[in-house]
């Protein structure tokens, strides 16, 4: 097997190089197109799950609308069609034929579940509308990157209609702190959430909240959106419902999503010098048993050995035996490792002899001897909880000694040039401004405090105005 | 609640109306196309965790290829690309841009994934190599019916790589016994399996393997089917492996695949003139209960015990109150009958009183009166179980009851222009005959036998030839 890329020297190729050798995906014959390869789709399917569970508890339904959307239907909100025409990928022929009208492969899909929510919706009865889908998403990009900016990719799309405001500002609220416990409770990492400035919220939306990672080269990553769509929408689609006094209102949308972006965040997040490291909640195998033997006479009661120990497990532990005979041991711990499995057991026959198991923890690295009968279902999950805790106060660890507030150009320099990370500093509010600090030091706001912090008449380090905010900065995926 | 169409007397509208009634689908903007509405999608879920389950038995994994397929990629199986190029979606702009190559949208995926195949098999121990996928295609029809057939659709693919034709045969024969045993295990009905004759097969397979269900009208429809792709694609997407003896080998593939058609599947076998009936194990709901009061008094007293009720069988059944203030019992009664919830439990002050519940079974429409305290969880999932067992047996009675076997022209098409159903034929083999019989009775060969039937040296019915097999004719959806 080949070494990894350094991640402390290259990066990027350290990503990409992680990508190939743990299996998750590969580029595919189309440009811009990956292919999830089993150990990547193993990963999207315990996200998809856990995702769904949280999905639903919110009262939201899933559903399936069409892939392809009519040029005359896209084109009716304006902002939208703006922003996404020129990465839409357009069908202009099927059935052998020209068609009379264009379908664009959806970008998203607000516009065609607006058009059926205008039938769906008549009275404050239907209200709140609460519907979700998993779907493929295309959007023409010109510079991809596996699972960061793919021209296809997973996602799902939650889409909701309701009486009020103030009900539609809750539901992107609740969407974006479930987005936030489902990184920390099942991904085992911290995001930081607030506001995008105006310049960065989704097109046709009256405001966008965002949740964002930190990866471990200090760039932020953005991981799930919620938007409150305003009636914007509503206008558009003409979706109306009667109100309990039986007046015509025009309700207020929201759209929330999350992609296969997030398995991404994952490495960039967990990941180390050996590969990737999965918390075990999310690990499609949480435990591997290598059996170790250099004689074929140890070989029967070796592998017997470890089968007994899978037998034991299994069930409550997602174990498996590598019992690969034209593979060594050392090909082996590298393999695992950098597919990120949380615990490797190794038995060999003064293992056998001792009757214990060297246990390699792929969180601190740690590794030592276990008696064999202590290693019970219920030692092993709590040796997992223990990692998937390890993991998560690690990454906040990281997010905390790699977020400054600055008040000076030079303190802003010197971190966004150097670690990186996140910067707070305070922002005059102007998109120039804001567009002057990316074209010199790369940095965007990512986005705007949850809960007012005192700018006390600070000047924007760049432009020297009064700073209306703060903001908080990072160079980004 | 407008009335079902008559199973009876106009079965194509009676489909249409159980659809739009129980919230299954409608019509998207999209000609062609539907909106698979949350309880249709809840059926799907069910469907694909069941079938997931299966597929991953056979030791399968999941992956994810790209929905573009490029045309030089596409066109390289001759007999494919003629088979599905007519049927295609063709996205020839992108990014704003004219493409320099045009994409097809995936009318299936053979193609993009035999040409990853080329680059993950190498060697015998890559072999077999299993995988499948859950994904949209799309095929251009012109006449389209919700789930039958519509534009765009979704399923799963299995695509699988083996080193002999023998292995190959296996996995064909695998992956038709599964679909079986998912429609009588899960959906609770039987299926006639065999052999496509020739000009049926898949376009660029050696052969298919289909499972066929009867619906009550009479006709058959196709589920899952399978199929030997010989060593063709091998052959085309020059995929190939170095056996034991390092000598360069072509593997053979197979292909199966189950679509969102199986839920129209579903309808046709076993719906009834009330509206859909769902097996317990498919079913989102598998007991409605129906608070029933008439004065204010009542209402505290009835509801609280519906929901004691549900909090007692919640969490081992899938139970729900319908507590709507707005609609009546008798409204309520109709949309759970057409939604085919296997059971209802009515609660009302007599009930009450005297200390029990009324039971009504969707399947048989009998209705009991249960004692309460007798009414437990293991009670409701016995009576779950048997309603389980009644809707496969009533489904097997029908397809045995409608499957004849006849030797002339005059039997022949008194079944298919009457009551319908499976007729067994001698068949002289000849395509010229199978197209003539079409025309003449609109019938087709579903099937050919799997064991041997004896034809003892019969004429076709039709052309007077000699037979050379039994041939199982039916109109088809």
């Amino acid at each position: 097997m080949p070494r990894l890329a350094s991640q402390a020297t290259d990066f990027p190729q350290w990503y990409l190089d992680v990508i190939e050798q743990a299996g998750l995906a590969e580029h595919a014959d189309v440009k811009g197109c990956i292919i999830l390869k089993p150990y990547g789709c193993a990963l999207w399917e315990a996200i998809q799950k856990d995702l769904d569970q949280r999905i639903k508890k919110l009262g939201v339904q899933n559903a399936y609308f069409p892939l392809f959307i009519p040029e005359s239907v896209i084109a009716k909100e304006k902002e939208h069609i703006e922003g996404f025409a020129p990465q839409c990928a357009v069908v202009t022929h099927g059935g052998g034929k020209e068609l009379n009208e264009k379908l664009y492969v959806r970008p998203t899909s607000e516009t065609i579940i607006y058009t059926t929510f205008a039938r769906w919706v008549r009275s404050y009865r239907d209200l709140p509308l609460k519907i979700n889908q998993w779907a493929n998403i295309v959007r023409w990009e010109m510079r991809t990157r596996a699972f960061l900016r793919t021209l296809e990719f997973l996602w799902q799309e939650g889409h909701t209609c309701h009486a009020t405001k103030d009900d539609a500002d809750a539901m992107v609220r609740a969407a974006l702190d479930m987005y936030a416990a489902h990184d920390r409770e099942f991904l085992a990492f911290p995001v930081m959430k607030g506001k995008k400035p105006d310049h960065e919220k989704f097109a046709g939306a009256l405001y966008t909240l965002t949740t964002e990672a930190l990866a471990k080269d200090g760039k932020a990553i953005q991981a799930g959106t919620s938007h409150n769509l305003g009636q914007g929408f509503s206008e558009a689609y003409d979706v109306s419902f009667l109100d309990a006094e039986g007046k015509k209102q025009r309700p207020w949308m929201t759209s929330w999503g999350l992609s296969w972006r997030i398995i991404g965040t994952v490495i960039v997040v967990h990941g180390d010098e050996k590969g990737l490291r999965l918390p075990p909640t999310l690990a499609p195998i949480q435990a591997v048993i290598v059996p170790i033997y250099k004689t074929d006479g140890e070989e029967t009661a070796v592998l017997e050995e470890c089968h007994t120990l899978e037998k034991n497990l299994a069930g409550s532990i997602r174990v498996t035996v590598d019992d690969r005979e034209e593979k060594s041991p050392g090909f082996k711990f590298n393999e695992w490792e950098v597919k990120g499995v949380p615990v490797r057991i190794e038995l060999g026959p003064k293992d056998l002899e001792k009757k214990q198991a060297m246990l390699a923890r792929r969180d601190t690295g740690a590794k030592e001897a276990m008696p064999m009968d202590q290693l019970t279902v219920t030692a092993m999950q709590k040796l997992l909880e223990d990692i998937q805790q390890t993991l998560l106060s690690q990454a906040e660890d990281f997010m905390r000694s790699h977020t400054h507030t600055v008040e000076t150009r030079d303190q802003f320099t010197k971190i966004i040039d150097g670690d990186g990370g996140f910067v707070w500093a305070p922002w005059d509010g102007s998109i120039e401004t804001a567009e002057h600090i990316k074209d010199e030091t790369k940095a965007t706001i990512r986005l705007l405090p949850e809960e007012e912090m005192s700018v006390q008449g600070k000047p924007d380090p760049f432009s020297g105005k009064p700073a209306t905010t703060m903001a908080l900065y990072a160079k980004a995926y």
